[in-house]
């Protein structure tokens, strides 16, 4: 493909290609202020109770990414409150990017139901007995994240809500997060 | 490429290609409280004052992009503060979405020497003036983004801040962004 403009030394102004996935980590919590936690059966983090975790679809909204995941993973319906936090992590994946969305959700349903494929198990857990596990600790990002999670149910953090509305002059739906 | 596991009714498991692009809007103040805005040569927005915007290039990091674009659009030297907010929008590019955050950024030099391929003018102006364009007040998402802007100015709004650290167990360098 051209894209060196003639005369060849002005720059070509061709929009760079997709450079990021994007994924969500869930933090659910019940009416009894449990969260949800789910081990999966391979990976890293084997062994260790984590927030159920996916990847968010060609198209789909961060916020309806992070319901669906749950619902798959663990039969849990939710609705979405809050995004938390973000990451951004490079050299991920074949050189891309990737950004991962902490989203806190509200159960709307209680009984697990595991999805067999990728989780080992899937309960309701104290969050203090989540954040005390020894080898989430040994990881600095998820020791911080364990601790905005604390924080929120404490109601001494600030997250960003979903608000839909329309993308530029165009008109299509789009969703804004933000604190407002 | 076999993607379908045999037996075939099992779903292959590879992980999604990129899905976004990532773009940044940078809100900068200077010491007199007024803010950075531009004219662009083309495209939609042209004839109206605008948030410096561009795009993070491959493996480039959010707070960074924002320094780099008002520095390469307008000479000016800024230092990343916050981000205020996000909107996630899809279809945008050869079916790709758009992940687009706005940074605030504080200056640490005022003279402006704009890039002459893509911006018509560069100026500080009032942020009251820049939140009142008639054209700007027609798009939603621009009119939201403005007022987020003013807020932020009277201290009435709390962004997410950028915290390096380490992203799971692997030790490469990432940044958080949250409310900590």
């Amino acid at each position: 493909m051209l894209v060196y403009w003639i005369p060849h030394e002005v720059p070509h102004t061709l929009p760079a290609n997709a450079s990021h996935r994007v994924g969500i980590g869930a933090f659910v919590l019940n009416h009894d202020g449990q969260m949800l936690v789910v081990k999966e059966k391979s990976g890293r983090s084997t062994g260790t109770w984590k927030l159920p975790t996916g990847g968010v679809d060609e198209g789909e909204d961060i916020c309806m990414a992070a319901v669906r995941e749950v619902q798959e993973e663990t039969g849990i319906e939710t609705e979405f409150v809050e995004l938390l936090a973000f990451r951004q992590s490079h050299k991920s994946f074949f050189g891309k990017s990737d950004l991962f969305f902490i989203c806190m959700l509200k159960s709307l349903s209680f009984s697990i139901h595991k999805q067999d494929a990728e989780i080992e198990e899937a309960k309701w857990m104290e969050i203090e007995e989540y954040a005390s596990q020894p080898k989430l600790n040994q990881s600095e990002l998820s020791k911080i994240i364990a601790n905005i999670c604390v924080a929120k149910t404490k109601e001494k953090y600030t997250g960003f809500s979903a608000l839909l509305t329309t993308t530029g002059l165009s008109g299509k739906k789009c969703y804004l997060y933000s604190n407002i």
